[in-house]
């Protein structure tokens, strides 16, 4: 397959890279859909990516933590990012979405209580004292894909 | 299985959400296995977390752009991190690597060429004429797992 057999229809979107754009509504289907996400924020200077098992609620993300740095971003209501992705390297396909939003702790019983009838158990063991929501507020969300081969 | 089948052997090193913390030579085995990592650095205030095709280079992730705002990153000399990671579903088992790092354009035809040679192929087209090699220049890596169900 050659470059040009890549050539995406004129009528679909595609950044200055050749990537095709994905849609709002295809953007949140890929963030319901994906069983892991990452989410990203400043700590100590540093950028730190830490992957979460989260839930999408409306237009945002959540997710539980015992994690004591995510929860002090979120306390700190943060500037946070939150990205998935799905590739397959033998069609040299892959695809992203990365939301930007401000994290905050869920303090409210009732909506904790719908968060946990909404999503799946977390992968790890958590001490339910010490565990607690986080909602990243969504500001923008975009996502890109590649046309593999 | 319970969460007292998970509780690992009393030599393992595990963080305090009791994750198994992964070794510097294990981590850096995953770094170079994984087909695709992610990039993330701060961008008008925002954190941006873009996929690459990267090639480990030693300690250091080094990976080709066409795209602007990580060749910025890199001319400016930004602090970066980079985070692979790899899960299964159905076993709720996942692992995850951070590298914290300096970001810088190689420049040096020789370096360049070398690197051409030990990388696998992009996977998206890229104009020759605009594409830059990247450096991380690694600082920090830490890696946890699971111990899955």
């Amino acid at each position: 397959m050659t470059d040009t057999d890549r050539t995406p229809p004129a009528t679909e979107p595609t950044d200055h890279t050749g990537m095709r754009v994905l849609t709002l509504q295809d953007c949140l289907a890929r963030l319901g859909s994906a069983p892991v996400g990452r989410v990203a924020f400043v700590l100590d200077g540093e950028i730190a990516v830490l992957p979460v098992n989260h839930t999408l609620d409306g237009l945002d993300i959540c997710f539980r933590t015992a994690g004591g740095s995510k929860i002090q971003a979120a306390v700190d209501g943060d500037r946070v990012s939150f990205q998935v992705d799905g590739f397959d390297p033998a069609r040299r396909w892959g695809w992203s979405v990365l939301l930007h939003g401000t994290a905050g702790i869920v303090d409210d019983d009732q909506q904790v209580a719908r968060l946990v009838s909404i999503s799946r158990p977390p992968w790890v063991a958590m001490d339910a004292s010490s565990t607690r929501w986080v909602r990243i507020s969504t500001r923008e969300v975009t996502g890109r894909e590649t046309f593999g081969s």
